[in-house]
């Protein structure tokens, strides 16, 4: 053991861009100097993936090769087929139930996934709509979605259901959960001593003193007051259209968005493309890069790897200061 | 007359910036170069802005004077107050009722906004939000709220209500007219021959294919294809967390936004601070700087008088090729 975090890196789907990306990832320099990787997956798409680059990663890396359900044959065709296949999904959800699984055994400290395709996976008899419900289920844990993009980072209270359908779900539990698991995250890995957490309103101008909506007495200003009880220096409910800008002038660690589009709309402007997906709440560190598939782009040779290797460098600094 | 526009500019709330930025547009050269400049306001709340200027403006200006309802003595309190008053909220209103006549009998070309009170014009017996509404119902127009910033341009389906209201109160027309009126802004006043207009979805990933909400086929698809039938380069419903920056790297021309944080959020974000409030559907031009009376900064002798000015220099712009 060489002292540095141990990062799983699994492959995600097949057709997809993973494979290219774990490669990719296990030939920087720069994140071999701060971590230990184990590729997670299917050992055929694994050396495919290998054998496609140029030059081959040098070796030093792990290989953590998953059980092989899928024909050769299979595993031939969901790697060429450019789009989402039942075999592709199996592969891929095997890739993260082993990783999850190494990760809560303590043989690696932080899994980065990459893209999966939610038809496949589905095809594949998962019925969760992504990695996040995925891994949080197989852990036993209840997490948040966050964000980290830059010094933007972001959780959110709430995330893949219909606009319509947050306010119902919205609840003071949810938003003080993704407050103080913002505020742990932060003390623990990104040694801020007192991350100070900006709570945002549901409605235009918070509210505007009661005259849209009530959510901010109701529900929101007593999640900011249980938060602060608890030690966490929390503000708001605070206007949702100027809170990114203050925290991206340094007002703010951190903002905790009610609804997935509050959160993403400002990540994506500021993360320009590496914005980072972490999850808050496991028993150990999970990021992934915050795009799809890109089924187009492995078709055109345009795989664009930095998302990935930022996402992997994000879980090896979190990893490092746990 | 020069043949160049002409702006009335209203004083807005007596005791808030809107005098100071007033009079600070009447001393712009570049301005002047390409308005006709009217000051519409109370003359001593007018005649005291000028004079607290270290130089005044040159001459060359107009003044339209508003009735004087309030006493001398109530107009000084309103001016000192550093918080809304009812003598302000009058003062206020007579100002935007006047410049709005002005517009609607054609002796002005553009109406350029300084901000008010809320909390003063309602104490003065107004109804009405804000200006939008207030020069919406004198004009007898149906109008859309829009936003532009720099090259991002947005107009929003739904305004000042509460978000869990607003799935209820979209429809497919007023999706559609604020497509329209934009449409119609950019080719008759930018200059742009087929304006490509995105329009965004309400729900994440945009419903991802009817997994949350049906909003995207029930009424937003539907509003896109009435206005491609109706000659509008409308694409949409689009993912609202990606539209934006898509929209930055020049793929459209503007962005109609559902509701109030969907436009706002991105937009303060990229306009930093010179995003500016525009009117459409009016038979005129209107503007304003989007921010309100900082009556802090008025006492702390700090007020930013850029966004007033670029307000202004939009309305110029946009009144000159009518």
């Amino acid at each position: 053991m060489s002292g540095l975090p141990r990062l799983a890196l699994t492959i995600g789907d097949p057709a997809g861009c993973g494979p290219e990306l774990v490669a990719a990832a296990l030939a920087s320099r720069s994140l071999r100097a701060r971590a230990e990787l184990v590729v997670v997956g299917d050992r055929r798409v694994v050396e495919a993936a290998l054998a496609r680059r140029r030059r081959p990663p040098p070796s030093g890396f792990g290989v953590h090769a998953t059980p092989t359900l899928t024909t050769a044959a299979e595993a031939r065709a969901a790697m060429a087929a450019g789009a989402p296949t039942l075999a592709g999904g199996r592969v891929a959800l095997d890739a993260i139930e082993a990783a999850t699984d190494l990760a809560l055994a303590g043989r690696v400290d932080a899994v980065v996934t990459a893209p999966i395709s939610k038809e496949a996976i589905a095809a594949a008899g998962c019925v969760h709509p992504g990695h996040t419900e995925l891994i949080a289920e197989r852990a036993g844990a209840d997490v948040v979605m966050a964000f980290f993009a830059g010094g933007l980072r972001t959780a959110l209270a709430t995330t893949h259901i219909a606009l319509r359908d947050v306010p119902s779900r919205l609840d003071a539990g949810r938003i003080g959960r993704a407050g103080f698991l913002l505020d742990q995250a932060l003390r623990r890995h990104e040694g801020i001593a007192a991350p100070r957490i900006a709570v945002c309103a549901l409605n235009p101008h918070a509210g505007e003193g009661g005259l849209f909506g009530d959510e901010e007495p109701r529900l929101i200003r007593p999640a900011v007051e249980a938060l602060r009880v608890a030690g966490v220096d929390a503000s708001g409910p605070l206007p949702a259209d100027t809170v990114f800008a203050r925290a991206r002038a340094g007002e703010f660690d951190a903002v905790v968005a009610l609804y997935h589009d509050q959160a993403l709309i400002p990540l994506k402007l500021l993360g320009r493309g590496t914005a980072v997906n972490v999850t808050l709440g496991l028993p150990f560190v999970r990021t992934s890069p915050d795009h799809g598939t890109a089924y187009d782009a492995v078709a055109a040779g345009t795989v664009e790897p930095r998302p990935f290797r930022v996402a992997a460098s994000l879980a090896a600094d979190l990893a490092a200061a746990r």
